[in-house]
């Protein structure tokens, strides 16, 4: 059965015999019940000595009780170079297991080496973002079960609320004693917060952590504690550095995307968002690199400090960080290596996690507390809400992220082009809606900004300092010219293939078959 | 209906109406079933700006839902020097609140000021450690109901697995932003760690962060995260500074002490314990300091470094960190200036809580991988087990700590003189059972060094060593020879007045209302 919910959007109300409540409209759902519990252990159980070390991950899996149809969690503290999902799930195989639930907190191109194990039938449904080969796969059909794709902050919210169950979390510790003790922010595969893990250690069944670098005890000051891990792995390799973090990261070149900074930089200035003690958002991407170096530079030449800049750490924010242009940085991903050691050198460069940063059932968040955070966006419709995963085409290319859980921000900025690869991103109705007008505040293309007709207070700011406002139907006009014409309207006649949630954990859209590829 | 239990001693099966379970040797229960779970909150009903302050600490708590006959918990991170209970139960009276239960990590002298409370029916039980005045009015059967005395790692197991339900818990911050995201290691009230709030923070239903040091957000890096907090609470003051840590702890300068210190060390040096990457956990007593001193010249003399060293933190234990001859420094509490300096400045100067260090239903514990810990004790029988919380008077006068849960380490010394005010300390009865011989390796006094018969590899090291043992019976027979015989039985006829829980929730023993004063 399929109802109505709050964005307008045909949503069923169950998925694999669970009951799903349809989105409600912002902060319209109050939670009740009390939190998810991990099973109560005892130290009997485990070694006097602190060294719980399986002498393989096929020994540890067979050890953890997993069985057929159990759910497995990984994470992408590795990126595209994650080597922990490939082997956790080859030797569920090599152990006979089938039909596992596979929870990433996001997939890469790299995890295209598991569609083989998907059609062997190790693999029957993924409860996490797709994008690469894998949301190419959902988007066809490729997978038994729909995907459900949550943000960060609802990933940890569901574990933590007991909607996802966790039967056995494997966490690829960078740096791991034999105890359990692990730090993200040493080793060879150094990738430096694991905050994505912290929600699974907290409340799976069993959780292993798999290191191929051994420490002595106490791996300190370690970021997640051992008194929450059953088993430790040693293996060869968890990961690609190469692909871990980046050298350096870039800014972009694209004379368009630099503007689109520049616009966001001069908006917020003039608004009065840009003053000392201010606080932004950006992440690692080449626009957000570039809004960056923008806002650093305009507040250099006007003396003025960021109580804390929170990303996606990256070089910029480290640089911004050191020199006492900014007191704190709240890190949770760490995109190039000097955000590694600046994540094991500096105090005041600090791990956060979905728990502290976005989750919606918890007494509060940082993302609320944030001046602006500027996100990107694969579609606007002409009411501010938005689409982050699928292309107009319908395929899912791109994780939620923590997008939906940065549009709290007091100033939720999204950053798009126009047009990208001639189709216009500010559209009548939207291919999947992934956030609510209520929260987004300001859209900025390279053609200008747009503010949300509910932000007076920001439209009135920009008319007193003589900052010039466009529109999206605006940007939606020159984009059609560009364009020659509208683009098609979405098809969303295919099957469903997956379900994007909410923060509070409602359904707040479905993503369709598409008839392409 | 009292049972004998797995230590011999006579227990009631019932308090308060909950049942209670009779201890039955060391991990001989295993527990079942999840964790507790703290009630699920959303981010709706908090401020989006995170201004969680409340006006009064008299306006949080009715914002809090306590009611009569609530449980109240708060903390000893000020030790002596603490002003948080008094005002929580002065602040809950003027809201006309009774009969609560107080859930103290471990009271000190300074509470007496609570004994009108009491008597006013403000507190009708407390659930912790007692010692001083409150120990005192205890023995004399003052509270209206049974005192429940547990451990460090005890109280964080029983909040953990939902024995004891905290309804409200106010944090004492040393500094704190409106958010709730605090630490310990600065502010005019800096204390080090915050560890014993852990357990309350995360299970909870309600938590207050009490300040008298509001810092910006985010306070960073935070101990305690403020996602944990519902309200924050300023005020003047919340401990004294000059009975929080001593500016300087005191070696021992007792010939006896000197005495004690000198033969653990020794024992310690000749069985092989003292070795390159050894650990060893030592308190801020006088003995234990001496000891401190003792091992790290012995290291010095031959070049031997510990792999980490635990406290109670003090300035030897900071001097061997910050001179190398230790790697890390796990601090469960921390005792001077130079303990809270550290804290603050050195990342592998690690807050540890009874979570990582003593919560017996976890997945290990610190306390069992440390290679000697040297305890105290009040009596000790000829089998190896010992007393903490009573004189031989049967007052309680001493919290248990985390002494229990510090008996797992891989060599227990207990550190006692022969003859206290001139009472025997070795007995052939214990007037309270607080630990139990199977955790108790070692007992040292002045006069030498005893081994547990089962310790057989300690026995053959001494013997190899060519290092000469004594006896628990040669310790009693001096005593009492200088006693002029052996010390009047205890008397435990009187009602019960408090329970003895053993580290997993069973019930060891019991503790008598005594004739005295």
């Amino acid at each position: 059965m399929n109802v109505l919910n709050a964005a307008g959007r045909l949503v069923p109300t169950e998925n694999q015999g669970r009951p799903l409540t349809p989105y409600q409209g912002v902060g319209a759902v109050m939670p009740t019940g009390r939190k998810h519990g991990a099973p109560i252990r005892s130290c009997r159980d485990y070694p006097a000595d602190g060294d719980k070390r399986a002498t393989s991950l096929q020994e540890a899996i067979a050890g953890s009780g997993l069985k057929n149809g159990g759910s497995v969690s990984t994470h992408h503290h590795f990126r595209n170079g994650d080597m922990v999902a490939a082997q956790v799930f080859r030797a569920a195989e090599a152990l006979g297991l089938r039909d596992l639930v596979w929870l990433p907190s996001a997939v890469f191109p790299c995890h295209e080496e598991l569609i083989p194990l998907i059609e062997r039938g190790v693999i029957r449904r993924i409860e996490g973002s797709l994008n690469g080969p894998l949301g190419d796969l959902a988007s066809r059909g490729g997978l038994p079960e729909w995907a459900v794709l949550r943000s960060h902050g609802c990933r940890y919210r569901a574990i933590q609320d007991g909607d996802l169950h966790v039967d056995l979390a494997v966490v690829g510790a960078p740096s791991c004693d034999p105890f359990g003790n692990m730090t993200g922010a040493s080793g060879p595969s150094a990738c430096g917060v694991l905050g994505f893990a912290v929600a699974d250690t907290q409340y799976a069944d069993h959780v292993i952590a798999l290191t191929d670098n051994l420490v002595p005890f106490p791996c300190a000051p370690w970021q997640i504690a051992g008194n929450d891990v059953d088993q430790v792995v040693v293996v060869d390799c968890i990961g690609d550095p190469s692909q871990i973090v980046s050298g350096t990261t870039q800014v972009t070149t694209s004379p368009e995307r630099l503007r689109i900074a520049e616009n966001i930089a001069q908006f917020a200035l003039a608004v009065g968002i840009v003053r000392n003690g201010w606080s932004f958002q950006a992440g690692a991407g080449g626009v957000s690199l570039a809004f960056t170096l923008i806002a650093r530079d305009l507040m250099r030449e006007r003396g003025l400090r960021a109580q804390f800049v929170r990303g996606g750490s990256n070089r910029y924010l480290v640089e911004m960080l050191e020199s006492g242009m900014a007191d704190v940085l709240l890190d949770g991903q760490t995109f190039d290596l000097e955000g590694v050691r600046s994540a094991r050198e500096n105090r005041n460069h600090v791990m956060t996690s979905p728990f502290t940063s976005y989750n919606y059932h918890g007494k509060g968040h940082f993302a609320s507390m944030i001046d602006l955070t500027a996100l990107g966006a694969t579609e606007v419709d002409l009411d501010f809400n938005a689409n982050v995963v699928s292309h107009s085409d319908g395929r899912m290319m791109h994780g939620i992220g923590g997008w939906q859980d940065a549009l709290f921000a007091k100033c939720t900025v999204l950053a798009v082009p126009t047009l990208r690869s001639r189709v216009p991103i500010v559209r009548r109705e939207l291919t999947t809606f992934c956030g609510p007008s209520e929260l987004i505040d300001v859209v900025v293309t390279e053609r200008g900004v747009a503010v949300n007709p509910r932000r007076t207070d920001l439209i009135e700011a920009a008319h007193d300092a003589g900052f010039a406002l466009s529109s999206l139907d605006a940007f939606l006009n020159y984009a059609e010219n560009l364009a020659e014409g509208a683009p098609a309207t979405s098809d969303r006649s295919g099957d469903v293939v997956g379900l994007i949630t909410w923060v509070d954990g409602t359904i707040l859209d479905t993503v369709h078959r598409t008839s392409l590829s």
